[in-house]
């Protein structure tokens, strides 16, 4: 069953900024890039204490911290960035709805990662991102994520990823994770296809069930994407010094694309229930020819049978049993029976097949280029 | 069944400010908490004329009362802490619709809480909560709340809870009342799971009605929620001296709260219609099951009874009868028929059995870390 | 069946402040309460010319009109109390929709009003109010209503209800008519309890279409509710100075119990559909049930009766027929297929009984106290 | 099958203005009314050049056009009253939206009038109403309308409707326009009336059919209706001289009427709804009752049927065939055998009726005043 | 089946400004139109350099982009035209979302075009509009679009085309996109005509196979429209020099056609899920009638062959069978039982036909003129 809900979440009750920190959680991996117009510097932060003057760093700084399974070092790593307890608490306690606020002079954006991982599926991630003055912070449920790309960009140092400031790297990475929903999108238009033909073809309750959690998968991604839209606005009006007017406009750009993503979702749950629907057609469908064959078969035999137990009765005074062309005659008419029902059952349409007609007529409308 | 709507309401045409007490209520059991920066006070309140003088102390008070069922001392309640009618009526004449107003200089939130009571199922109940320039009063329609872990942090006195003042102590109590709905959710989602389970592999008509309860039960969390979501950010926009500025900031993490509830109670509404869709389908694939079986069985020996049939026929002139190996050769001509519609029915699938290769297919998109 | 719609309109292309009163209109009651401080005059207007004055008078004054059958008298109320004719058109052409309006310095409310009369079920009808500088007056369809406890407030006294002028006479009155929905809600709400009972246990095509008819009464009620809300925030925001600020306060309260009665409607239809899911699902089940019979009396007795026609074949040679123990071992090996095929339906679930499984899991969700 | 769509548009890429005055346009016949305090003046315009100077008469005069298939006529009469290309283009390319436009001194409403014509059912087509200084113009698809009304208030001179100019002109025509629903509206109820008995009685595809049909034509009503809502509004804000006050009054008015209808038509789809499932639960049921025929005839018989073949087989030593009460005991136990089916029928409720239990319990839900 | 979603779509990561142009591009074809009051200059331009100055030129220009497989072209084009980055990603990396953008002295416009090629069906692609101070910019996806009728009045010259700007240019070509959507919507609607009739008299799951798809298309053409709605209301709002006044009032004209579309085609789901009820219901019919048949076949058989088989019975004791009477008395007895079934049936209606009364009734609702 596909999880809707994922269990962790502060005790009831408990103080404003508690962090959730429980055993099933990853311990944490935190790799620091540096960049200036043109010097990279990367580094894994093995000791929470080499972030010490990080903050106050006139460098573009992004610290990437994958897996929350350390509680006294992300209390540190919130100390050391001066961070909102409410703040944290939002980047920590995963999943958290997506949203953006603004903090002082920081801004918490957080979103929704969907990616398939080769042997395990897909994996819903929470990837908070906090950017602050000089630098970008980004909180990851699991290890590993889609945003190798923009690494890449910052040491290949195209384009203005190096020198536009952590709001234009905050936006590099947003605008990632929204663009790997694609790949996600695709995979599940891929498993649609065949659903597709299996529906028709083969259809079995497994299937249904498929479809079903096709449908909470959509579902799911759509409960991500859809506040991340209203997130982004948010970003995109926020007063903040924080935030270039050049990001602005890139961050519209990204809006678009999750608005993009939005539409096909539906559209591809729109898909599904018709799926559902043509399933259960099919299904009626069997069981309508199952009936057609119980029907024919009955229907022909039954009579005979009838016949033949008339003249297996054992009454002295039949006059019929004595004739010479008696059973011939019999047979003829058994096979006459027969004939007759069998005219009226092929012109009912019970026999044979239908549907060749509408063949040529299709082509026209189905296909897009 | 369950209720819908408890049917406590005024008498119709009754004069506003009329509480109903009837004798169906709970009697009030009234608790008192005292808090100064370096001191806890708690009291049970036997006779409502202890609370003379409580509102004019300057110490951060929390006056809970549980049970509604004592017209004389809440009135008395409303006299001492001058309590606008309107606003008594609401806290009194349980349930009303959650939602916040301001009278003069207090404010009045209406809440819901859901828990679940060892024994007696889920309790949906309403909580009361008017704020005061000094005080807190709470009143609860039962005895029993999840209200513990504040107790347990005003006892203890970590975080701001006993300087913040009153509002932070009503934020506390509101947020814990919402927190309080994710194990009632997680409850949910488990039934779900094994409900899940039971759809596919023994469904009976009171699965349907149980998934028609959960439905319900959904639908009702639902209503009690998303008003509370309005009546949050009404009080977050309140421009009542009453609400502190760093209490606003808290309040918009229980309404992020609050929204994720809706969003999961939605998913969860999504999946009981889906469990009804596969329930549905099951069923009517066990008649379909039925059904092959009736017609396999019926198709095969109605022809080979009519043969027999034939060959029990008295007629005086039936040469067949009379040669040597006749009744081998009629008993392998059944044989043979029997052999024909078999090979028929496994060629369309109805005999043994499908659907493995369905399997590996699934692992990829199903599951979610 | 329940009548959508009422057949009463203007002809098509009739001038504006056309009132329709046919034949089939109730012949007008009116009754006149005038209250001051301390006095209550009550008395049955028996000439419309009795009202001469009224309208000048210092005292609040109730006029209220029951049925809508005399088109003289209602002119010449319109003219005694200077009623705008658009206004004259909405109180008398019943039913409009619900709504509030200002005219010069008189404002209309339309209102609906439901309530179950013993005998000839619920009965919905438009209650008009105008509220005027010294007086309010209401129009009703029919004879009988709602509102005899205002009366009998009017009558004691007790409360502002004779001082605080007309507009709190008519909020009193609007308060009284939307908490007359609640006995209605109730009552369907014990039907639908005893509904779910029916479904499950004895469901008839009559169910289905008495869940139908409760749906459309329940479609009906929420068309009569949810334009009442908006007329009632227009009277709260009306900038006139006949709405005085308390009652402004006092019709907040009774928005709120409009709001909570279409949630309430709106549970009840969730709950409709799913007992209209539970009944087809019980009727399919039926049919299963049925089917099942069938399958296993043929599934098992064809078979036999063929064995019992072989030998009952009239060949010469069929060695079996001799023997001394043929036949016991013919009748041990039907009974023997026979057992077969019932341990056969028995594995696949098809005999006995099931679901009792179900029953302690359910009790700790279902419930609610 | 009900048209969706008119098949008249301009084609692809024409220029704006472009009319599409095709051979399927009726020839236009063009009426003129003009009015002043004490005078009518009506005439047939068989020649548009008749127009010249009306557009400056200060007279209020009303020229309806019926019927678009003349461009030339059209055109001229575009440069008489100096019609926008824009605004002609509406008139003239029926249907389009309906909607409230503003050019310059004009005001053009585009509206969509319904009316049941005897012999050839549903008639809805545009009315387009353009609004000037001293005229008002309307332009209709087909001759015959439900205007006649307010021509008979023109000739009689009751009412302001002679003396408010054209915006009371315009406004009395579009009221009635609207008001033209009830009866349409009226028709669908006592046809849904008729359907209703229909369904639970005698229902065949056809009456599905015909449910469909009504519930496209609800569809198509609405779609008529709801834009108008939007363009009344506008009509009622727009800051043209145009409007007067007090026609902004009455068309509030027929706003509401409009709102009413297409709650009313809501409802109407409701019940639609709701009979298609009735439809199909009546059909379900009936499958139901054919089943339980087959099965009660099938699972009784079959087992005798067997029976009597045990004892028609013709092995030698079958003693029971001997004896002399033989016969009449296996008659007898095969009577014991039906007895016992029939009994467990009649158990189960698969004999006999039931449903009466339901019948006085509906009457005080079901029926209303 | 239908692609949902076309899979092109920038890697995830790629820097913004990433073109996507892969080897399933078509390479494109450049065509220029160049115009001024009097004069009409036609160009296919082979290569990008013969561009260089066109940006500068007075003259209205039109610079048509079909098929978007030369990156290094494209590049080009936007340094001459000073594209943005953001705007130049948008026209090429298609699908993007249908909106409207401003960039500095550009405005930005993402249509979709639908039109049916003759042989390889619908064909849904992108068209982007870029509209400079004295030029018009198009990216199409594929060769062919529906803007020949626009080539032709520039060369043709009649309307203000060739001298009111390239806003009016770009309205034009807007213009003519949205209207091309109505041939594909008739399309739609005459094959929505045939398939009513199939689904009634011939329906196969290949029928609803091909409802399901044109409802996708419909998804998908809805899809296209809605945003575009909000795009061309931006336009019309923008306040950008480069729209006209003029332009702003006849885009008004292009929203409303672009609103009637979606009006339409939601009238047009509406329908097709109509359709899919019908072929539900009559699927379900089929079953039952085939039900009816074979329980009236096995009713009527199956105890006449139990009575032959009683009379087949080989008791030494059977009075009956001695009789002289008797095989005469026993047909006519299974004649008697025939004809009580029979009778029994024919009064349940199950042999023969029903339905004609329906006839007349419907004619005068259904059809429209």
């Amino acid at each position: 069953m596909l999880r809707i809900f994922h269990k962790r979440h502060p005790p009831v009750g408990a103080r404003p900024g508690t962090l959730m920190v429980d055993e099933n959680r990853i311990p944490p991996r935190v790799a620091m890039i540096r960049v200036s117009a043109d010097l990279v510097e990367e580094s894994q932060v093995t000791d929470v204490e080499q972030l010490v003057g990080v903050a106050d760093d006139r460098r573009t700084t992004w610290i990437d911290v994958q897996g929350l399974g350390d509680e006294p070092m992300l209390r540190r790593i919130g100390e050391l960035f001066a961070i909102h307890p409410l703040a944290l608490e939002d980047l920590v306690n995963a999943p958290q709805r997506p949203k953006a606020e603004a903090y002082a002079d920081q801004l918490l954006l957080i979103t929704r990662m969907a990616r398939f991982e080769p042997g395990s599926g897909l994996d819903v991630e929470q990837v908070g991102v906090l950017i602050g003055p000089t630098w970008v912070l980004t909180f990851q449920e699991h290890h590993g994520d889609v945003l190798d790309p923009v690494r890449k960009r910052l040491r290949e140092g195209k384009g203005p990823i190096r020198t536009a400031g952590p709001s234009y790297l905050a936006y590099a990475l947003v605008d990632t994770i929204i663009d790997g929903y694609y790949p996600v999108i695709e995979r599940i238009s891929e498993r649609l296809e065949r659903l597709e033909t299996r529906v028709i073809e083969q259809p079995t309750p497994r299937t249904l069930e498929t479809l079903n959690r096709l449908k909470m998968l959509l579902v799911l991604l759509r409960r991500g994407l859809w506040p991340q839209r209203d997130a982004l606005t948010q970003l995109i009006k926020e007063p903040s010094e924080l935030v270039t007017d050049q990001v602005r406009i890139y961050l519209r750009d990204t809006y678009d694309h999750c608005a993009q993503l939005v539409d096909v979702i539906d559209s591809q749950r729109e898909l599904v229930n018709g799926l559902m629907n043509t399933y259960l057609s099919v299904i009626g469908n069997r069981t309508n020819e199952v009936m057609k064959v119980l029907t024919i078969m009955a229907s022909i035999f039954i009579p005979l049978t009838f016949v033949a137990g008339v003249y297996g009765m054992n009454f002295e005074h039949m006059p019929e049993l004595h004739g010479r062309w008696s059973y011939p005659v019999v047979l003829a008419l058994m096979a006459l029976i027969a004939g007759i029902l069998l005219v009226y059952f092929r012109r009912n349409g019970w026999l044979g097949g239908h549907g060749h007609v509408d063949d040529e007529d299709d082509d026209d409308l189905g296909s897009e280029r």
